[in-house]
């Protein structure tokens, strides 16, 4: 198997509304609970994905391209969402979302990237080098690891609520490695 | 916190639509593969919820509204889809969904359950004496585990694609308690 790019973008245009369609207008015993201390609820999860479509994704394919390994990629704030989102609605940054999504794909479409260009280095600060093809495939699981997360933390508000069906539920065990 | 009926059948109402707009028409590199072996695909996670609209969640309210903990509930067959489902497509399963879901909340919300319904016991076959709360709690939360394990099924297809990312991305690291 090799990582095709039209199935990444499949899985990239869909993201924004799936989401949507799970979260918009919940109730916030879903959206805004969070799995205890500083850890992230589903409404910060969304922040984080708006943050990297303005800073992480398209702004390191750009990097590549021009600089190749020459240059390493800026370092992703993990923890932006917490400062920027305070005076948003969830229905407000799933919008934003969607909208900077479609913009990025539109954009990464337009390059019309070729396999040579899929095998081009960038430098990753902390990892190293990797491939624009890397990054590109990173840019997809990462939706499904929060989709994973945003699944876990939902499920958490209902821990004490199943009772002794929690031994069948195989989110209730997950350790919190999504996070 | 009390489990509120309402916020359980939100989310229950949601979940359809949102698989919908994941999975509807997504290449099939991401909904029939599955993680090895007799592993599950995320076509195959969809029968399943299938049947458990069919067999599972309603015909259980009903036996506990009916029978109390005097009669078990039926075991529910967790490999039923394998047989089901060989000759649909995911987006007549996804329809199938959408449909048994809404039929199965339109009479939920016409039973207009109060706290001395929700209050009552059935009997598991396996986990002894349950509440119908809990019962209609854990509806909600096998949707969620099912989201969890979708989104690590899919993940799994890009775990050689996304290079020294796989170290960051928690999804690659959950070790498939949610089968």
């Amino acid at each position: 198997m090799v990582h095709e790019l039209g199935n990444t973008i499949a899985l990239l245009a869909r993201t924004p509304a799936s989401l949507d369609a799970l979260l918009r207008d919940l109730p916030e015993t879903w959206t805004l609970r969070n799995e205890g201390d500083n850890s992230w609820s589903a409404f910060d999860v969304v922040g984080h994905l708006i943050h990297g479509e303005l800073t992480d994704w398209m702004p390191r394919t750009r990097l590549i391209l021009d600089f190749g390994d020459t240059r390493a990629f800026e370092p992703f704030d993990r923890m932006a969402q917490a400062s920027q989102n305070t005076n948003k609605t969830l229905p407000e940054l799933l919008d934003e979302f969607a909208r900077l999504r479609a913009q990025n794909l539109n954009e990464l479409r337009a390059l019309n990237l070729q396999d040579d260009d899929l095998a081009k280095r960038g430098r990753h600060p902390a990892l190293g080098v990797v491939t624009l093809s890397q990054l590109l495939a990173t840019w997809a699981a990462h939706d499904l690891t929060h989709l994973h997360q945003i699944s876990r933390v939902m499920a958490h508000q209902y821990r004490d609520f199943v009772g002794p069906w929690t031994a069948y539920l195989g989110v209730m065990h997950c350790d919190g490695h999504s996070s």
